[in-house]
């Protein structure tokens, strides 16, 4: 695949994703992707593309590699588990802060995968969050943590971080580094008391 | 109006919130509504209601209502400031788990309203989740929260409860008193440390 391709195959990602994010995906036509991408007509778009299925699919997998490689890196680390917890917490939203687009296929819009596709993409889902559950359980068996329920508290965790997606702007008042260091400190803060 | 006729208009609300939830506004039709009551066809349907905005609108104004009597009951306590941040989480989140299918439409589907229900949803939305910044300005103030960015510790704590909605089930291991209290106190632990 030539780079001129590849180029074009990555703005009709970039497109397709804020659509589905502003829009949602049933709402968006690939020729409204056609049309964002100021192209004469949808039919173009197939060269690149199979469809708008095969969009989102695209979209949400290259998020979950995203969250993966981010956590990989402090799974990979010599931290003490609950600063190894708190750093995967931030990598996690700083994910998230730098793909708010992608984060809407990522929570939201992947339900609309066809069948085979949605229930891999939720397996792999679920074996990226596990790995929290593990950091969690890691903090309490040290007694770093006191989280009686561990599952309780890894979505409680889970839950609180990503639900800044919903507020988080990059032409906000705080830094991504700064709303990821509070983010993380309270959701810690939480599992200590 | 007849009681008859309420009953079958709360029937076609309570049917337009599961499908809102499960499919979408978007993917919605009234024949899908009436379907889902087993009507002849989604005419009948308009006996009732205007139609889908008519009750997109109805479930969200009816779902803020909600949060608002709850909090309303809180806010009118003598409790000290932090309890009565604790009684109105406790109080928001136990809304969210008895009306799981409307908060998807308070959360979501909202914003499918036409522009000027959307604003008026949207101010209506922002009062009730001011009143969770006072409260929070007033632990602050009395020294019992330790939250130096209120309006980063607003935004944490509501979008940690509303979190819950996405894993919360009626049938689940932990009861909505169990789920209310260990969020609420995972909510209120991030805001001391």
């Amino acid at each position: 695949m030539s780079n001129g391709t590849t180029s074009r195959r990555d703005q009709i990602r970039i497109a397709a994703e804020e659509l589905f994010r502003t829009r949602g995906y049933l709402a968006t036509s690939m020729r409204d992707i056609a049309d964002k991408m100021k192209l004469s007509g949808g039919g173009s778009l197939y060269a690149h593309i199979a469809g708008k299925e095969e969009l989102l699919w695209e979209i949400a997998s290259d998020a979950i590699e995203a969250f993966f490689a981010a956590q990989m890196a402090v799974l990979a680390s010599d931290l003490p588990p609950v600063e190894k917890l708190r750093q995967a917490m931030i990598a996690h939203v700083t994910v998230i802060m730098s793909r708010l687009d992608a984060a809407a296929v990522y929570f939201d819009e992947w339900r609309h995968l066809g069948d085979a596709r949605r229930e891999e993409f939720a397996a792999r889902r679920d074996e990226y969050e596990k790995r929290f559950e593990l950091l969690i359980h890691a903090g309490v068996a040290c007694g770093a943590l006191n989280a009686p329920d561990e599952r309780f508290a890894t979505l409680y965790a889970l839950g609180a971080l990503n639900a800044i997606r919903r507020w988080y702007r990059p032409d906000g008042r705080l830094s991504p580094d700064q709303v990821a260091a509070l983010t993380a400190d309270a959701v810690l803060r939480g599992l200590i008391g």
